[in-house]
């Protein structure tokens, strides 16, 4: 059976790369009523999604390129789903030969903002809409609901928004997991940022897993127990929920706890990367994510790991398990821990919006993350009300509700970092959280001491906190201060 | 007066660009006895340096470019000393040009290895060799023997090794500060990883003022003492020595200790950041530079700082300032963080090394940075020897020396990191440190659940423990296991 291209149907919307996630974009559009038009480079996964699925909605099937565009309504809108990489310039070149002004390219894979804001500015030339949409919640969210963070102009949206937003996600009071983030990469960079966030939270899970394992003594499945009670809480969430499932899972080969049999050697893709490296460049601390990242860099090298084993750790020897009250404090531990590295994330989105000429709503990101995406949690909804008091807040930790909370839960956040440092226990991520909640609220830091170093080697001069201008200081010399500008 | 290209007098190597470092290595060269030829793109300045310092050497100064080439021996050695950016290939494309095969331009600038592993590529083609050379110690190093690491071809650094190893600092063993590192960018690389580990060692010389301050409520001029006399000990530094200085020094304007008068608000220049971006690149943990830099950033973020100074701390209230046991127990801390900073700054090394096919002898880099340089220390002799003994061990924390001090260590590290989190000083090296320690030695870690995680949500797969291959559980199925390869 070949495929044509109807000459009849128009479809609304169109979807190149019919692997998983563009199959089940695709289904889901047309589930909502939408005329999809279907591209593959390999026509037989065109084929296969028309047979399989083509009783679920409108389907217009194309073997080629041209065919593709020919079957769209004006303004075309052409939603690409490559995998990330150089191939993507030559696949939008491909489609962009074949469209008018005022068409439009999505490109819905995981590309690095900074080439979107590249391919946005050359299309944009040509008077074609190119917009980056990040698309979270893998290949379950692409079929029943994403949450889409759309980029590129205002005008673009128009056209997509009621697309994207019919197959989003909606949150738990309806509305859909989709806005126009801001101009060319916005979208890109807020799906770095999801990602980043995505790795300090599991970073942070995984710690409280292993103090509850290793201090408290506790076995997998009664900690999977712990789990499903902080999911009732304030800690609500797709991640903490799956926590529970994995940890309650028993291997069927051994009859051992399934976390057990796991190699304990977490892999990445590079997004969390990506974040702590935009983040630096930005000016902005993100030590929740750096940490995360590290851990899971550490955690695979083995070479390393094997050289450093008979390391001593405290000698205390087997101390007894804390008391019942220590998962109690753990889930302050986690919780505060991970306000800051929200607080954190949201900074990076203000530096960017200011950086790139953004104008981002904080608030709406927090919203359109409430569901379909891997940190979709009633947390989210908390950001979103914080944001809304105050588009403003120069950091989550401000916010009333939020600093109330954290700092209720500063008392056991220290000692749960104090326990672990005297057990042994690595939590790098509750540390570098806490070290940042203390360096924050100082009245004065050292890096009073770090400038005047930096004068003494470098004559890099140093402001002083009684007047204006810059000094040096002539260590060298007599140590008469001086104006320099 | 004017300057003319003597015609007689051939010069043994070349200076362009007469700054203060380009200035200050020239008369370096011509104090060891080396005929300099200088060029500057400002006349007056080549002008100055021979009316300034004409007697401490042999100059020949020009006026243009090719009278400086034209006034070289063969093989012709450039020197090129201009503010790393995006001018620097255009002033070597200038030079080359009118350079022959086997002639050597030297990038001394900060250059990133990046652009230098790319200019030495495109020089290589043309028979050119472009030697990318990390110098460090600022002007005075400059001036009197810097710490100097060249990359680029071995060949080159026949011709250029002499006369650098010449103008080198010197170690306390006579040798000198000055070896070929590797090819390519490898000089360079090496250069940045070095600036990573001061900005790490000098977070730590920090935040180890400020619990000698804070919890133990020493004066500044009492903790210049202690660092005076942590200074005599393993700890003898460059970076110490100055600390105390800095520390003792007391502002003429106001009678206030010095560091109490400077605004606590970090700058950098940017190679710090650059370490971090590359080491997440290379997969390496560098958690002990990743939380200098960001230490600095956070101290530059005023209204940051502003909104969170209420945030509350420990409810202990003013807790009785820690007894003197506590400064030898900050120099445990510091210490063994400073050997976790060392540890992860080689590890870069060690994986670029690999990644970019250099054979860079870790101990040689080590031997280098023992004189001339901001990291200049006693205890990069014991890196040294540490590489000496076993050249391919995979951490320095697995060298037996290190590992007993740092064991030794360790009960007083934790006590240290305990008190800084619960009288909420900010201690995020002191904290890495040990966490990247606790984690390195871990017989298990976490990263068995974030796997598990990562296989539930994206079917990312997992490895076990007790045989090869990957698998993928069916989470939403019969939860059986699936190898996938």
């Amino acid at each position: 059976m070949g495929i044509k291209a109807s000459t009849e149907t128009k479809a609304r919307i169109g979807v190149a790369g019919l692997a998983v996630m563009g199959r089940n974009l695709a289904r889901n559009l047309a589930r909502h009523g939408h005329t999809v038009a279907l591209y593959n480079r390999t026509p037989t996964r065109t084929r296969a999604l028309v047979e399989e699925y083509g009783h679920e909605g409108a389907f217009v099937p194309a073997d080629d390129p041209a065919a593709f565009v020919a079957s769209l309504e004006r303004p075309r809108r052409v939603v690409i789903m490559v995998k990330a990489g150089q191939s993507t310039d030559a696949v939008i070149e491909e489609f962009a030969a074949l469209l008018d002004q005022g068409d439009m390219i999505v490109d819905g894979g995981n590309a690095h903002f900074e080439d979107t804001r590249r391919r946005e500015a050359a299309l944009r030339e040509r008077g074609i809409h190119f917009v980056g949409a990040g698309i979270s919640g893998g290949e379950e969210g692409a079929l029943n609901g994403p949450s889409i963070m759309p980029g590129g102009s205002a005008e673009s949206y128009v056209f997509l928004g009621p697309l994207l937003e019919d197959i989003a996600a909606k949150a738990a009071d309806g509305s859909p997991c989709c806005a126009h983030i801001g101009p060319d990469g916005a979208g890109h960079f807020v799906k770095m940022v999801h990602n980043g966030i995505e790795y300090a939270d599991m970073q942070l899970i995984a710690e409280a897993y292993d103090l509850l394992r290793h201090v408290a003594g506790y076995r997998p499945d009664e900690i999977a127990g712990i789990f499903r009670t902080w999911n009732t809480g304030r800690l609500d969430s797709y991640l903490i929920e799956i926590t529970a499932e994995v940890l309650a899972h028993t291997d069927a080969a051994t009859g051992q706890p399934f976390v057990d049999v796991v190699a304990d050697r977490a892999e990445q893709k590079g997004t969390g990367r990506w974040t702590v490296q935009t983040a630096l460049d930005l000016g902005v601390p993100v030590s929740g994510i750096a940490e995360a990242v590290f851990a899971r860099s550490l955690s695979g090298h083995a070479g390393l790991r094997q050289a450093a084993r008979s390391l001593p750790g405290p000698s205390g020897g087997a101390l007894p398990p804390e008391s019942g009250g220590f998962a109690a404090q753990v889930e302050q531990a986690l919780y505060a821990s991970k306000v800051v590295s929200y607080a954190q994330g949201w900074n990076m989105i203000d530096a960017a919006a200011v950086e790139y000429g953004w104008d981002i709503d904080p608030g709406a990101v927090a919203a359109i993350w409430r569901g379909g995406c891997i940190i979709r949690a009633a947390f989210l909804d908390r950001i979103r009300a914080a944001f809304a008091a105050d588009p403003a807040l120069p950091t989550l930790l401000a916010d009333k509700e939020f600093a109330a909370e954290v700092g209720g839960a500063q008392e056991d956040w220290r000692a749960v970092v104090g326990t672990a440092v005297a057990r042994g226990v690595p939590a790098p991520g509750f540390s570098a959280a806490l070290a940042y909640y203390d360096a924050l609220r100082a009245e004065r830091l050292p890096a009073a001491l770090t400038q005047g170093q930096r004068d003494y080697f470098g004559a890099h001069t140093y402001r002083r906190t009684d007047r204006e201008g810059s000094f040096h200081t002539l260590w060298g010399g007599g140590r008469e201060e001086r104006p320099t500008g």
